[in-house]
């Protein structure tokens, strides 16, 4: 299957009906703040409505889980396999992608009596299983309850993107997205040593996605990663510097990103007087120089580096660094509500590589591929990763809207070099 | 101004008044049924969502009646001007009409708010306002008023293509949308003589648009028109008859457009079996032979009058006709609540013309152009018609969703050649 | 058939065969100053490849008149029929208009073959046609000669926007295509009286095309029309006014190709330092105010017409005026070899209606439509003309680049309403 | 510089000189059986006509060695920097890609002149310049001509799309371009054990390219190598087993490339009756089993793979297993003249890997990245590889279309993942 996990005992079981309520329960609240007008738009083909997330996050535990496993089981309604599901080939038909915007109904209400009846037979389903049963149920209930973590990410991306495209920039929630905190420039380089040769990729410790292994052995020189990510204050000076019209500093696809798609700064910046405004899911402020910069295609990171006279690590550098580092200091992650990158806290020492799970994505130097032997499984789930190991880089860490304990210094999260809807940042890296 | 009426005495600025409130009350009716998140939806750019157009019809008022006359007024919202401006470039910048879909906010209830702060003032303004006063603003308001009704019919035409983009083809409203009536085929040639010079255009008694005059002498030969519409049972013959694969049966652009958008029926047709149904703001239903034809494009509607050995008539054969006609059998029209077009009554006595106005607007030969002489008022009111004659076609008649007494003989309603998603059909015509 | 011509006595025979070798000679003239390279490419889909006209204009003889006509006659080349036919639909399918310029082959040389080849077949015909047979033929002749002309106008109207595409800007033929004469401004108005009821479209009288006809009556009210065309001096007060910039003096889909398209001058005028410069067939040159302007879209001619407080008469008005006019002043066209409309000849005595036919193609309000009881020829070469009448303009009159002879007072030219490379310009018209 | 080469002595000094004067020479070969007219078409963005091939790498040679060497230079035509710069920002504005086909001039004859006058030049400075300055400029010169030779297969790439996009399939060369040989099927596998850790890229000694190094160790674990390339045979069978059809084989992207480009075979496979003809550069001819498959995207090869139980290799491994190899068996390349890939040669002893360098160049499972510590070199001629470092796959070995001489097993080509106009196809590995 598409996540792997190590045979479940007594505890690990009890946790992952513990996560799979909780996820379900979270999902409502992350979508609560919006009126039902919020849950219908899709302001472009890779945003999906917020109901439509709500749908088929439980159309994949209907499909995965229900319909193979609790007898006699049948769908809440004949359309929904169409309508809900996202991109399993092997499943059947479905609905365009760039139409899910078109479909009102079923209404907000229907879908959360779509939700509760699913939870409903997904009760079912653990109260009467056998043994055997529980044992080929629970790594599905906990691929599902990842899956909808993933998607509770992307609601969030995607209602800021919509909010964005409506003039009056309605926040998602009122509240301080931003910390008032020194800026603590520059950054510091952080030496890593490494093996010459190391293991990368998940050691099949708890859950895991497929692409995450199979672990496999790398050659790392030795380099040097910045101890804290970029900033607002630091991208204003690339801009101010020119570092959109200066075509020696980008590599020729993202050049023809800007000119096509007109970027003079991060997406969610706007010209305001003299300097620009962000426009956060708490609403829109002045550009903070402490804060990490967000919302930069892997194009922008990779100019950035050039002008910085650095470069984006590879993956497997940042993996080795994150191992090494521990990545223990509490990130900023969705539990904490902050909904928007952090600066980073003057406690924390230097010398030490901070703000690495949590925050922001990093963009990676990697095209996102297969690791040397991997195989999807087999059946639709093989489809989860496999089919999009092509036109993808890779990046690490996790964001500020990452469910908390998702992401881990394994976790390889993919996006195309232009996109900048996700929570995707970077941090600089360079040759000894 | 866009629309004209001759001096107001007490009774007609009564029933301004009184149309005007039972106008503004009809369009919160028609939105009833729907659900929030109904009111969103933009399924393609030439359909607006219904809270937009809620929105929009309560900006016309606002900026042409209640900002230059009522003393002291202020905006309800300061983006709305920007937001509900359809397309008065002479108001200033508006929100490009190809993404009114992504607008959530103001949701669904914050425009009745905005519709019920308007009519306050409204209300306002008609209490306050001396003779002089009155005079000027009755005109507008009643020129609000038609504009609204119209925004009703779109608003109806909007949503059944919002409808049937989604695979559940959720209904409008409930309830049969068809009349069980034996065919009348064929239908009968009725000889229109008139003079050799006639006048067409409207006369200046009560309310009419400003393209609908002036009036003007036409030269008329005597000609032939259909008693009746063209059926759903006629349009299954010409289908079958391959009327969709013969490109000589079409014009040019015609022939283009059946091939790049893959029409090979009505639009709202769907094959079903052997057979084909028929999607109404009632749900859908087979196609049903006596009723009249609808939403076919003035393409479709050239081709089948050519492959029928006849032709569409000019709009100032078929205003000379209905003028004649009298025109007066009680139309099939917003008020009958049917939502489609209805089979011809058999009661109705041979030999004279049947469905004129209500049922269907009927495609004419005749481009949209402006009658000689015609000039449009001045300031951003001129826009209303003026800047949209060219590219389009004439259609007359009125349709079973135009609001009672909307419509009238010298009634010019116009649509680009390919548009099918208004509530168009036809009506031959012949030379003797 | 898609000409239409009287009873042809001896005389009349002898012209038409006169008629077609010279055109046929004309042709391969006007290719001759063109180099290889230059006859294959197509700058835009509208464009053709000149050596695609030399070709099409000898397939529609092979087709209309050797296939038919001459026993045993076995075409040229088998794939020709496919590479060469234009847009008839009942002759077979055809090569996608688009990709018109991907043809390397068959070469300039091989197409001067095929011509010669479908010539001596042409001159074998006319040698062994017993009378019956010539009486068939030589009206199909003609309508070929008359076919290839309209092709000559296009080769050139081609060529020039091919040239214009490179920035070497290479002429067509070098030598002055502007005459020094002076600026005979104003524009005087003409009094256009007419009868209350007149007759338009051809008399049958000599060769004329389908739409041409049937001559009926129309109305015409007295009315003023401009005594020259509107010149390039004209066209810059327009221009330095903000006329590209105004919203209110365009039509709605004209303001949009303003937009779309970046119009900010008439084709082919260029920004040089504070003024213009014009590219003609002979080579670019300063504006040159007393010429008259062309290559303007009717949208522009449209909204130039509003500014000056004017208006475009209709098609039928300018057939009146023209045919009132004599119109027999030794045109500007192809025989003269200008290539360019040419300033009014000051020795033109005041008080007359000058440049009708010649100079430039005078766009009119009226659409494209047919006229009453047209009926297209059967058979293919019915697709001709009438399969064309939606979504374009009427132009009158003729152009520089019109072969002598050709155009005449009732001769209906057509293009969409934002075309730009045919030698379009304006008249100015006003009611009394 | 983008190419870079060991210092030189006399012989190696010679050796530079003759090559130039070989590949100027042979371009013109190549361009000798071609019309003017073909000489013009720009079948797709990605090609360029082939007498911009000849003028570009022309401009190449008066760019960076004539203008900054040859004192007092001065450009043959002031306009053929803006016309002929393909793809260098740092050396000005350029005419825009797409738009290459619409430039007749300067004509085929002109653009010979051209060559002709730089090449005179050429020899001047060789002439003239001292020990100092030829030392700068042979490396520049060696640039230029290994510059010319990939032009000389995008030259012929470019001329078979042209050919293929008419309908009477021109032949580029006539003559056969299939050998008949015994089809050598199955392939077997070649065990490649290599160093645990092997050190890849250039070794600085001859001519590289700068994306070919640095030099750097890589960790390659054993694998097995398919001894040829996949033939028409086997993809015949792929495509009968629905190979086109099932989305399971393919990558995502793939997946949406086979749906919108429609594709069922490899490009330039016609259905041919049962069976399929393939379009060559000598002609049409059937599949024939024993070729080796070509045209094929890496979506297509990977799909392949796939479907075969096996994958593509990476760069790294093709690269050690075509080192140890030695590569050496007298490829099919473009001296040989055949234009297509041939069957396995049956004197080729078992047990070794044929076909390494030319053929076909084979897709591997490597994305463009830079190796570790890779920095272009600076000013213009950085451009010439660095930026096209995103978005394409690496492909390995060399082309029947190939200039002798020019390639070599660290030489990196690329493409993006969907193309197909290369000589491109693939062999097959599998993990042991």
């Amino acid at each position: 299957m598409a996540g792997v996990s190590t045979p479940l005992d007594a505890d690990r079981a009890a946790a992952i009906v513990r996560d799979l309520r909780a996820t379900r329960r979270r999902t409502e609240e992350l979508a609560a703040p919006l009126a039902p007008e919020d849950q219908v738009v899709q302001s472009m083909p890779d945003v999906s409505p917020t109901k439509w997330h709500r749908a088929h996050t439980t159309w994949f535990f209907e499909t995965f889980v229900l319909a193979p496993h609790l007898p006699g089981y049948r769908p809440v309604h004949e359309a929904y396999g169409y309508l809900f599901n996202s991109y399993y080939e092997q499943v059947g038909d479905r609905h365009p992608r760039p139409q899910r915007g078109l479909i009102s109904r079923p209404t907000c209400e229907e879908v959360g009596e779509y939700r509760a009846a699913v939870d409903r037979s997904l009760d079912e389903l653990l109260e009467t299983a056998d043994e055997a049963e529980r044992a080929a149920v629970l790594p599905l209930l906990e691929l599902g309850t990842q899956h909808e973590q993933q998607h509770q990410e992307l609601l969030l991306m995607d209602i800021k993107h919509v909010f964005s495209c409506n003039p009056l920039r309605p926040a998602y929630r009122l509240g301080t997205t931003t910390t008032s905190r020194p800026d603590r420039a520059p950054s510091r380089w952080v030496r890593i040593e490494g093996e010459p040769i190391t293991p990368v990729g998940h050691d099949g410790r708890g859950f895991a996605f497929d692409n995450e292994g199979p672990r496999h052995d790398v050659l790392v020189r030795p380099f040097e990663l910045a101890d804290r990510l970029v900033t607002e204050g630091e991208w204003r000076v690339f801009v101010d510097d020119g570092g959109y019209e200066r075509a020696e500093l980008w590599l020729s696809e993202g050049w023809a990103a800007v000119q096509s798609e007109g970027w003079t700064a991060p997406s969610y910046w706007d010209r305001d007087g003299d300097g620009w405004s962000v426009f956060t899911l708490g609403g829109t402020r002045p550009v903070h120089d402490p804060t990490p910069v967000v919302h930069v295609s892997f194009f922008e990171a990779d100019a950035y580096a050039r002008w910085a006279g650095a470069r984006l690590p590879t993956e497997e550098e940042w993996e080795v660094a994150a191992t090494s580092a521990g990545a223990g200091e509490g990130p900023n992650d969705l539990a904490g509500g902050r909904l928007h990158p952090q600066p980073l806290d003057p406690a924390v020492p230097e010398g030490g590589l901070a703000q690495l799970l949590g925050d922001v994505w990093e963009w990676t130097a990697s095209a996102y591929r297969p690791y040397p032997r991997f195989t999807p499984p087999p059946g639709a789930i093989g489809e989860y990763n496999g089919k999009f190991m092509s036109g993808q880089m890779v990046l690490r860490g996790g964001a500020c809207v990452t469910p908390s304990g998702h992401t881990r210094p394994t976790y390889r999260n993919f996006f195309p070099p232009a996109a900048r809807w996700a929570f995707s940042g970077l941090r600089l890296a360079r040759d000894i």
